[in-house]
């Protein structure tokens, strides 16, 4: 048997435990896993058992359980905790997840332990606190190891020797001239392979540009996926060196990017997987609220042609077809955009192209089932003329949601708004009116 | 000036020199570039560009690039390479980047290129073509570094230095023992700070489970995302070690899970940003003439009900309200199920919480948006009896919604249907035909 069952096992003995209320056993069970699988314990069990499940992680995992769970619940749990406690708790973590826990909590918590804590660590902690966590700045992390150039190797062994703790994910050392500043990286694994003798200098790697602290987390997290780094020196504006940024921060900037899109797009905001109905129920409500404006405004588009549809009941039966391929085409063309824009493929050189492309899809699309759907209303209702215009409204409509899916959201980037959330809703809205409007309008010219 | 806008600064210079076609500049450029960048820029360039770029690019760089570039686009230049230039430029990747395009090439070329390949390489490439590329095995690189518990750190140090190769992203030696089983691992930054004349025993981590060459990767990304791991260990059915997976793959399989949501719940498949026409608009198609028989369906139901509309056209005017409202709160429910799917957060502890949370979600905006919009068309249309019909229509396709929203996703998971594919087409067909049936249902018996 493979041992890499071990930690559903571990869960499923959770679950048992829970369910006949021998707690004890579920904090041993507990102290076997790793912070991560723990913190994923807790976060996929419903609410009511959260807090107990919490309260049973013993003091040494508490921080790094903390540091792995969803931000909801992690405010949700440091509120109930002493300014001491929690003091404790964000100096066991790295210098931008303490920033990223404080930035989070009241002012006053925040100052309090900031009080608490030694001058360095204080001094460290509001470096990162300086920025937000959407940049790289916010992402970074002050404890590095950084090296002179004119050292040799073998010294710095030695010294690496005496410095007794390299922080996580130290792939290389960081080489920096008199003034701090950012001159190159010695990777871990030349270090360990080359001649002892030779200077730091001769086998250091000067081609890697550093992170300036501005950069977007976005753009930072592309960065490193395009290289395949593990870890990125960031530097200010003048090359001076201010901490590194790790490759576990990055994947977690990736997943919650690739998230937000998902969320966005269905309205769902920060929500969580398992966020109780009290906290969920009103942020859908929005969401639905929205929505039934620009339904109403469909509505009033259709009320405007009521004499028509009183003559041709057909039209009522045949609309929603219209207005509902206009929505799927657009939506295809705005997802494509707003991935391209989450993996950072737009820019000015390609954006025309892609409108161009998205027209040219649309006008293929709108003729080919143009042509589909007259023929099936025109033999359904055996009306050659419900074929014609229904031909022409979902040609219409195709060809503006194609247009419009691609230009909508780069007219929305440009004015700072995101086109995952707002996007879906305009876009749906102008292929629901477009498609109501010119079906409804042409048969009205035919029939009235 | 900050030095990290020189990727930007290249890439406007590949842009002037395109667009006046000084190609020899180009190619210095590109020289200057990481691999990364240059795969970047080959992928966000018009495809007419994509070719000349590609030329342009030096064979040093060559199978680099490759390896970063999308798999369309990757293919579509390697099969224009002799099969000897193919085997030079997959013998410098790692051996699951190897697998990973050999796996896509047709099989005559793939056992060309094996068979040009040396023993050693060819061996090492079979092992991971054993394994489709979307389990454990199919991820791995069999390029490791093992050492032995009861050498001293002294020894290891001195091995890895005659080794002079040490494989990219290694944080830590793979301890093995004298059948080649795992047993545990050294931390390189363990080895650096402790004293040389210990044991790998003494100072190795054996808590760490290596990963079944089975598990699916999906799995294996969500435990490197929860441990924080750079690399980790692959195992037979036996703990015979086979290779280790390292973050930057887990990386690419995290963007790709997400990307895939998003992309499956509006129909886009494999599409890569700048495909051509030719390849897009019949993918597109497919997905609209699915919609279209949905649509149709739908249509089919509000025909059953022509007489009644025929005497309340408002209904004709109110009737996509309806609709429209439960496939946007259906949507909500399916992307928080298919969001936690992809986060690993479901399972048969949680569910039935989830449907219920969902169910009860429904029935309170179900009652909410009942009463706003019944409100609001009784009074549009002066008409108490359509306001009652409207209300009662939306809280039961809200409700649907709802429900549905939750159960049928996991439904889909349980018979093996991606619930992002066929979710989002399958649900919104119900909402549409629940709401036309209970709003013109309900409407008939009382107008009827």
């Amino acid at each position: 048997m493979n041992t890499a069952t071990n930690v559903q096992k571990q869960l499923s003995r959770v679950d048992r435990a829970l369910r006949s209320g021998t707690l004890a056993d579920i904090a041993g069970v507990i102290s076997e896993m790793s912070p991560g699988d723990v913190a994923h314990l807790i976060n996929t069990s419903p609410p009511n058992y959260r807090h107990v499940l919490w309260s049973l992680v013993d003091d040494e995992q508490e921080a790094e359980v903390i540091n792995e769970l969803p931000e909801d619940l992690r405010n949700a749990f440091l509120v109930d905790l002493q300014p001491e406690e929690l003091a404790e708790i964000v100096g066991q973590l790295d210098d931008d997840d303490v920033a990223d826990i404080l930035q989070e909590l009241p002012e006053e918590v925040t100052s309090l332990v900031l009080s608490i804590m030694d001058d360095q660590d204080r001094a460290r902690i509001e470096a990162v606190l300086g920025f937000s966590d959407d940049v790289a700045g916010g992402l970074m992390s002050t404890d590095t190891i950084t090296i002179r150039a004119d050292l040799t190797l073998d010294v710095v062994l030695r010294y690496l020797r005496r410095h007794s703790e390299i922080p996580q994910n130290t792939d290389s050392l960081i080489v920096v001239n008199r003034d701090d500043a950012y001159v190159g990286l010695l990777p871990v694994r030349t270090l360990l392979v080359s001649d002892p003798n030779v200077s730091v200098r001769e086998m250091m790697i000067t081609s890697r540009e550093p992170i300036p602290a501005g950069m977007e987390a976005a753009e930072v997290a592309r960065r490193f996926e395009r290289n395949d780094w593990i870890s990125a020196p960031v530097v200010d504006d003048v090359g001076r060196l201010l901490g590194r940024i790790t490759i576990d921060d990055i994947v977690d900037v990736i997943r919650e990017e690739a998230d937000h899109s998902l969320a966005a797009l269905a309205g769902l905001g920060e929500e969580d997987t398992f966020s109780s109905i009290v906290q969920t129920a009103p942020r859908r409500a929005i969401w639905l609220g929205i929505n039934l404006a620009t339904a109403f405004l469909a509505a009033w588009v259709i009320n405007l042609f009521q004499g028509t549809i009183e003559k041709v009941v057909a039209l009522a039966v045949l609309m929603p077809i219209v207005a509902s391929m206009g929505g799927i085409a657009g939506t295809q063309t705005l997802t494509v955009l707003i991935r391209a824009f989450a993996m950072g493929h737009i820019n000015d050189r390609n954006q025309l192209w892609l409108i161009g492309r998205e027209t040219a899809i649309g006008l293929i699309n709108g003729l080919l089932w143009a042509i589909v759907v007259s023929a099936a209303a025109a033999m359904w209702f055996d009306d050659i003329r419900l074929g014609a215009v229904i031909a022409a409204a979902m040609f219409i409509n195709l060809l503006t949601a194609g247009t419009t899916g691609a230009l909508l959201p780069l007219a929305l980037r440009r004015l700072g708004i995101d086109p995952a959330l707002a996007g879906g809703v305009v876009l749906t809205t102008i292929t629901d009116v477009v498609g109501f409007l010119s079906f409804l309008g042409l048969a009205t010219l035919l029939y009235g």
